[in-house]
């Protein structure tokens, strides 16, 4: 886990990888895996949040709409309004699975369970 | 270096490093060390680029505005419209340096450099 100045705005994506993610009960739900990019708009997507597995193994992955994550430096990790209960239900995807990055449909499917507005615009 | 899907208008950021930079001679700049992210305007700030240096040691880096990068799939890396003379005038820090990400005065020479808008807009 890596702990970020929380005074930066400009962070890099090494860092943010790493990073663990908790609700606002303070329940440690993943950690950051990866950071999806927007070649087109030059918009951050999605954080990939990492959980379940062992050593990778079994490992599972939810696309976060990046602007669900606030980062708390008193915990020293990003905190999303979100029970483990609603994240049961969220979009997820393994390993091996290919998700259809920029295919709105399935992007929109993303942005609307988390009732955030898409990152390209409406 | 990795070669990216060229239809993926979005990707992650772990591909994106390791990725060689070219200049439209085809020369080999360098290759993406890390990513800059503006966590509150969402956007991609920068890619780090490498160059010089020997496993590691002795390496500079260049923050080339994101909007500065074009994927070339003939090349299999990025392509950007500078000579190594014109590189050599670019703003550039040290792996030990801690450059003033965040403060507009610093970021305004990098984008005035590249004649690239600003990121955060203007």
């Amino acid at each position: 886990m890596e702990t970020l100045d929380e005074n930066a705005g400009v962070i890099s994506a090494s860092k943010v990888t790493g990073t663990n993610v908790y609700n606002t009960e303070g329940d440690l739900l993943g950690e950051i895996h990866d950071v999806m990019l927007d070649k087109r708009s030059g918009r951050i997507a999605y954080a990939i949040m990492s959980f379940g597995g062992f050593l990778g193994i079994g490992e599972q992955y939810h696309p976060l709409p990046w602007a669900t994550l606030k980062y708390d430096t008193r915990q020293g990790g990003y905190v999303v309004g979100l029970t483990r209960e609603q994240l049961q239900g969220a979009p997820t995807f393994a390993l091996t699975d290919s998700p259809a990055w920029g295919d709105r449909a399935y992007e929109t499917r993303i942005h609307d369970y988390y009732k955030t507005a898409p990152y390209w615009g409406v």
